[in-house]
């Protein structure tokens, strides 16, 4: 996993991926005490940076693999990357699903294009076996969400953008706070900063109680969720770092972050009423930490990724209601 | 009023207005039937496109002029446009507001750095008078929110920015629509697109009871409103088009296309779920016109301008909740 694998995935989704732009508002500068510079992966195809990492793994297959297929097991952000991606190489994908799942992912996800396997979650069927079935059958490759060197290098493109939409907005010493469950962003975007703007310091941000990325950091050592469900950050809970992501960041981040569930909810409603931009919960923890958890910040600017938009209306509304 | 002086502007606003992205949604394209490109000004900063006209007016002032300050007369988005970019040129600004303005608009343009005058508009007091004291005292130069030609030439930069984005992704034929008011954004798009994009077509898109540049069109002479307040695309009521605005219309634009308050809301619920960006009603008639007019929109893609995101946190909610 290296900057050059960053590099060749950025040639690959060049006028494919949503190079987004990079925004301020001086009322989020004066909240935060300090510039404030915000990603918004909300506004990528599909709304999240997910769809950065399915074009880079699909779009690196060979043409045969290719033609088989990709499979995938997920129910939110980075099933219908893959299975965007995918289509728009017509690549066959098949999404493994709960029979739980909103039912509003499950039609997202086939109008994308993907064959949706339902697999009974509340039955206790694996959805492991259900995958493999096909996988085997039909020759399928399989592509991780996270600990993958080509979805790692497709996030990272992340971080070539902010290292030069940064430097452009005269920031060249700054942490860039990120949204993290696996750390497949926060590590390719530590590669990107790390090559490109050395000023830069990537730094993991997670709600309370899934917090595995921040105590790793502080450990040394991969640690390990209590839960791997619940919260209302259901985009970025993941049982633990990835065995690839994990030695990226502990060489690389800073410290992480952790932010409650209301200051995430806070976060979406600053983000509507002074960015214009629609940001779910798990997405908006970085924006949270860099507004409300200032202290814990080093610089005169800092840099906040919102990592999605997949959020339903009722809680968007929730959100305003409350702190709108 | 020509093109010269839309290049003029653009090269004044580079680095400090945003080139906001240009946007695209599978599911929008099946629901307008055609490939749907949106310009999501809601983006640019202080949340609307009106910043791109301040900033040229104010940039366009010889520097003496520019020291003694503006002038300028609204309670909506023209003002927080006018504010920012007179104080990022350290320009002294008044804004006449009144004193049933939204609370939260006045301490927005104030925290602009704005100085804000209100005048009694219920009580009958005209704001002509109040801000004539204010300008002949102190010599301010007024920027009027379309009817002057570096307003509408900084306006005109969103259609340069159309244009290279819609042949980027080889739109060479469309119509573009556009929310339309007095008509600077409108006429000012159509001169850019005229220059740079000739197979691409200006047309304002207008909330039913305020089609007064539509009716315009179809007329050939300047047709008034009967109302010029109510309803919920407050961003875009005005009296008539303007005395510039209107023979450039005339001579650039197709016919406008008029839509409902509900299909607004829809499409603003729709550019939520989509998109990812917050629009206010009057900067959702475009999209609307787009996804729910198909069949007065001709070609195989349409460019909409999402022209505003300023909504309240109660309206935007009751989109959702009547829409999402």
């Amino acid at each position: 996993m290296n900057i050059e694998m960053i590099r060749a995935a950025a040639e690959r989704l060049a006028g494919h991926a949503r190079r987004t732009p990079m925004l301020t508002s001086p009322f989020l500068d004066e909240i935060a005490g300090r510039r404030v510079l915000v990603k918004p992966e909300c506004l990528q195809h599909t709304g999240s940076f997910k769809f950065r990492g399915g074009w880079s793994a699909v779009s690196a297959l060979d043409e045969e693999t290719r033609k088989r297929g990709v499979i995938a097991f997920s129910s939110g952000n980075h099933a219908q990357g893959v299975a965007l991606a995918a289509a728009k190489h017509g690549c066959p994908a098949v999404i493994v699903m709960p029979t739980d799942a909103p039912q509003m992912k499950i039609d997202n996800t086939r109008a994308l294009g993907a064959e949706v396997v339902l697999y009974d979650r509340p039955g206790g069927e694996s959805r492991e076996e259900v995958g493999r079935a096909h996988q085997e059958a039909r020759g399928l490759t399989m592509i991780k969400p996270y600990d993958e060197p080509q979805v790692i290098a497709g996030q990272g493109t992340t971080g070539l953008e902010i290292a030069a939409q940064a430097r452009a907005m005269g920031v060249s010493e700054a942490d860039v706070l990120v949204c993290c469950g696996g750390g497949g962003l926060t590590s390719g975007i530590a590669l990107a900063l790390e090559a490109e703007a050395p000023g830069l310091r990537a730094r993991p941000v997670e709600p309370e109680e899934f917090d595995d990325a921040t105590r790793s950091l502080a450990s040394g050592q991969i640690e390990e969720n209590a839960r791997t469900s619940g919260g209302i950050c259901d985009a970025i809970v993941t049982p633990s770092p990835g065995e690839i992501t994990f030695p990226i960041m502990q060489r690389l981040c800073g410290p992480g972050i952790v932010v409650s569930e209301d200051e995430a909810m806070r976060a979406m409603a600053l983000a509507f009423s002074r960015l214009k931009i629609v940001v779910e919960p798990g997405g908006a923890v970085a924006l949270a930490a860099a507004l409300f958890h200032g202290g814990k910040v080093d610089g005169e600017a800092v840099v906040a990724v919102c990592t999605g938009g997949n959020v339903d209306a009722e809680m968007f509304a929730e959100a305003l209601a409350r702190f709108g």
